[in-house]
């Protein structure tokens, strides 16, 4: 019998929970012995069926030898991150869907969990109930993977996607995506790319194997996105989608931005809308490959949450190498990275052909939009001196 | 040092054969030791620069006791089963993409992987490169799969494409697939559907627990696929695909078909073209998840296949449990499964409303198009008696 801890009974505590009760039959057989709910830290007291379970100080968990796995679902990392050393540091198994916590501490926290020949799961962590992580560190074993880009944030994409569909301003997507329960009160963390940024730093990490801090990611998010935009590449059958981007440069660096980018209908993440994440990965034998599913949500980060314990359970120790230290000089100056643009500016057609030459003209009228060549943004933003820009964005 | 054999020298052994060169560093690395391809079964010499590898007589591997893993790339059932068969009963792995040995003979093979302690792995036959099967198994523990609909089939999926995107006949465009080498010069395993009840067979056999024979599931392949009905989709935002399609029934069977279908504009299957492969599940918990990629080639399915040879080397004996032995009465009478179907025919629309009732009319002119309510294949077959049906498809 496995013992399981859980920290937080909140959106994916509470899945858990269901989850371990209404699959106890199915995980006993999978994981090889039954897994046993013992403790559920909570900040107070109410009443739930399984009340008998909850405790409210920590101590109580950490010192209990009999608990093979700790299950983080606090979120942040204060407690989160003294919560889950202390139990790697006693030896236990670590589950967590904290991106926050795994893109800032995780190098550390799988070195204590490689120590004590323990793991440190996270697949919740990056696209909800999608087994991207599972999927990069089982399934390519054979590749080396040479970019991943993905939408691993359902609330902007839900509020992108209501922009493209319904035609609706970002302030009135925005207010539709928190009277849904999609959106934060504050909306920061998701709608300014925050969130994002954690997730591909995350998948960067394992695929490129040294860690990488989210403040050295060049960060962009969506409150800028324009309904014109929208409008203007719908034309050309195209869509605005935030992203996390991370490439393999030539000179062995790694260009990783999060940004939003036009994306057109040649692949997946042109068709992950609403809530639903994708993650695409260009490898090297395999080729391109996607991942898709709910990147949120009670049920769906609960089933990854739930898998990672099972894995945890069946395992005899470490099981997956730690990825190597921070290494900065590794992230490569955005700026210097060369790829299409999408522009649109207040100026001429004739104005655009003289400084960029023969271009993919997308909108003329009240504004001139277009596709660029291939470029850095530093040429970029050289060329557009003297323009009245209204948008830029990246091409996918 | 695991050494290796492998059996046929055609598109995916040679793709295995370079990955295990390309990649031997990488994969010493991940396999915890390093992986030697001892022999190459081929039935006549030739030149290439690791001839010396090459054997002719299988009993050279079969009785060689240094071959821990055999990969059969030989494709078809004969020699491949007698050869798997007997690697296994010599307690060897079996590494294979052949979905034809492993939808007719995978149950009884298993059983003696099973026995001898040893896995029988095969990723590459079902999606090429995508790692479904891995998916399947090890990625949904805290789920029912409830149904699983599939792109398995890139010949047809590259046919289907350029009648939807260039408006070629299914002549003209098997032509052009036949020309580039995506098809055979006698395309039926292909565009009769063969293929993909295959592939859905196994995706079946995984999910459900039991083996399902591919004879049993009714089949219809892509060369009745009119151009008509792909243009009259085409206008409410649907297409049309070759889907493999497993779905548990209420009564605990399960409805199991091979059939083009037609698709809309809300997922991973609309989107999957060209000769890329998708298969999208529905789960309780983790909700809807796709994979999507390459589905054939000689680097992708040899990606997929060489990961299979890391899974075998790492494993300490079998890995997957069985599935349960045939159960022919659990195939649903497909007649019987209520969905909705697209259907056209040479009669006006005020006899489709006398016969349907208030249905979608997709077309009204020269045919009349429409999309029925739910209803089963035995129902609509019974309205439809004194119609002039020029096509009925399945609605996803």
């Amino acid at each position: 019998m496995a013992k399981i801890a859980l920290l937080g009974h909140g959106v994916v505590g509470t899945g858990v929970v269901n989850i371990l009760s209404s699959k106890a039959e199915q995980l006993e057989k999978l994981a090889g012995e039954k897994l046993e709910l013992k403790y559920v830290l909570v900040r107070h007291d109410y009443d739930v069926d399984y009340k008998e379970k909850f405790v409210m100080d920590f101590a109580t968990i950490e010192n209990d030898e009999e608990v093979d796995v700790v299950v983080e679902a606090i979120g942040g990392t204060n407690p989160a991150y003294n919560y889950v050393k202390a139990a790697l540091e006693k030896g236990k198994h670590v589950v967590t869907s904290n991106k926050e916590l795994v893109a800032k501490h995780g190098f550390e926290l799988m070195n204590i969990a490689k120590e004590k020949n323990v793991n440190l799961m996270f697949e919740g962590a990056v696209g909800g109930a999608i087994p991207v992580i599972h999927g990069v560190r089982n399934c390519l074993e054979a590749n080396t993977v040479n970019s991943v880009a993905g939408i691993l944030n359902g609330t902007t994409n839900y509020i992108l996607t209501k922009m493209i569909e319904e035609k609706q301003s970002f302030d009135i997507a925005l207010k539709r995506a928190q009277e849904l329960g999609y959106a934060e009160a504050d909306p920061s963390a998701d709608v300014d790319g925050i969130d994002t940024c954690r997730k591909i730093c995350i998948l960067a990490d394992i695929i490129y194997g040294n860690h990488i801090m989210p403040e050295n990611v060049h960060t962009e998010g969506i409150r800028n996105v324009r309904i014109e935009d929208v409008d203007t590449l719908k034309t050309i059958g195209g869509c605005i989608k935030l992203l996390g981007v991370a490439k393999r440069t030539e000179d062995k660096k790694m260009y990783i931005v999060t940004a939003p980018h036009a994306v057109f209908n040649n692949g997946i993440l042109f068709a992950a809308n609403d809530v639903f994440n994708a993650a695409q990965l260009e490898t090297d034998n395999a080729g391109t490959m996607a991942f898709y599913g709910r990147g949120a949500g009670s049920l769906p980060t609960g089933s990854a949450v739930v898998n990672d314990i099972v894995e945890c359970v069946k395992s005899t120790g470490t099981v997956y190498p730690v990825w190597g230290a921070e290494k900065p000089e590794m992230v490569a100056d955005y700026k210097k990275f060369a790829q299409q643009f999408y522009v649109s500016t207040n100026d001429t057609a004739e104005k655009v052909a003289a400084a960029f030459g023969e271009v993919q003209l997308v909108a003329v009228g009240e504004e001139t939009a277009f596709i660029t060549e291939k470029m850095t943004q530093e040429q970029l933003e050289e060329k557009l001196a003297g323009f009245n820009v209204k948008s830029v964005l990246r091409v996918l």
